[in-house]
């Protein structure tokens, strides 16, 4: 933990906060504070700061905190996912929220098993700390946001671009054509900037791969196809790779 | 299983070849093969090529199979890494051989525990079928070498050059000092070519990261730092991060 993330409910008008549960148990057995101590806290959505312990009691530390001005800027990268099986999702959430992701959106196709969708970790109460985690890993406090398509043919043609306008869109397919390189790269597409936005809408497929009708409904939809190669990764594999490839190009660019 | 990989000792003179155990159980239950229909296969560390099922028993599946000319290039990126725990490095290996590293070199550090080293995941029994899964996963046959060295800098002084010699060496330090991009990217460092090799050695760090002493070590080394930026990620996202940013610039420069 590299942080502390609070709700915004739980600090005070005063700016103090009682550390509670797992945090309060990190502050005083890993970090081993004692008062006048300084740690990195934040809250959720809002900006990062440093909060001095005050007092620490039996299950809670409280802390004094001073907040900056600003609140990180929402990353700039959105991802399209088709559901992975629950043990996958299960592990890929702190990944997508310390890489930093605007938007997850998650989404059924032919290669999905439907009952995927019946997972508590599709539920806030089941993804929020696993984001949340990720968070205090990485240092930020946007927390993504999340949201659920059983229809994937709803979703791309009538709800995408309310949930992401204005987003240039890139969807990754492995190069199995057998000619290394005929898809271009990440960064090959999103060097040749045509548009004023910054923002990238990732889109990547199941395990199985997208099949046809989605891959052209995508491409309908303005999704420009590319490819990290020949090698067919596992979707944590994949996912990781394919935002830490967008980040370097939109976060420095 | 994207390709299904045979020691060379397994393979008989005809090339005929007894899938057993895990590799019947897939053959037989998940893909439901009949007599006739065509899988992938391939040799560890030798070619890809075509097996074709000839018979199927209670607990093998025999194949048939034709190899091609030659062995797939050893991936081109080799990987220095302060060992993480053991949870981390059991889940590492198959992303590891997913996206293709050469060498893999585990080396202690200060903010490294001893006991980390005990574990059986650094013995050959230990890592070799997770190194499998992955490249079984990817569709390579090349087995990524793996060595362990508990003293750092006996490591980087005196064995490191007959490990990995003719490399270009980074090192990747999260980007801390508040200034971003005060650190060259992975990209800035690989594109700007300034010797004939290929390969790329890249240093990951602990979790808490590297100290002074080791950093200095590794610049008097050779290794230039790189950054992803201010986000610190753990062990796992950095490791499949930074491999895919490598092997972006070097798979296709």
């Amino acid at each position: 933990v590299n942080l502390i993330l609070f709700d915004p409910a739980e600090i005070r008008a005063d700016h103090s906060v009682d550390a509670t549960g797992v945090h309060a148990r990190h502050l005083t057995r890993v970090l081993k504070v004692t008062p006048g101590q300084s740690v990195r806290v934040g809250i959720v959505d809002g900006p990062m700061g440093v909060g001095v312990v005050s007092s620490i009691g039996d299950d809670h530390v409280t802390l004094d905190c001073t907040f900056e001005p600003h609140t990180p800027e929402r990353p700039l990268v959105d991802l399209l996912l088709a559901l992975p099986r629950p043990k996958v999702m299960r592990r890929l959430w702190p990944h997508l929220a310390s890489l930093g992701v605007g938007h997850v959106i998650l989404t059924n196709a032919e290669k999905v098993e439907r009952d995927y969708f019946d997972t508590h970790l599709l539920q806030p109460g089941g993804f929020r700390p696993l984001l949340i985690e990720g968070l205090q890993q990485a240092r930020d406090t946007r927390l993504p946001r999340v949201s659920v398509h059983k229809q994937f043919r709803k979703l791309i043609e009538a709800e995408l671009e309310g949930l992401c306008p204005d987003s240039r869109r890139i969807v990754a397919h492995p190069d199995t054509g057998g000619v290394p390189g005929s898809a271009p790269s990440v960064a090959d597409v999103l060097r040749d900037r045509t548009s004023d936005t910054r923002r990238v809408l990732l889109g990547v497929g199941p395990e199985g791969g997208w099949n046809t009708f989605e891959l052209d409904l995508l491409a309908s939809a303005g999704f420009t196809r590319v490819s990290m190669g020949e090698r067919t990764l596992a979707t944590t594999t994949a996912c990781i790779a394919l935002l830490a490839l967008v980040h370097a190009v939109v976060d420095y660019h």
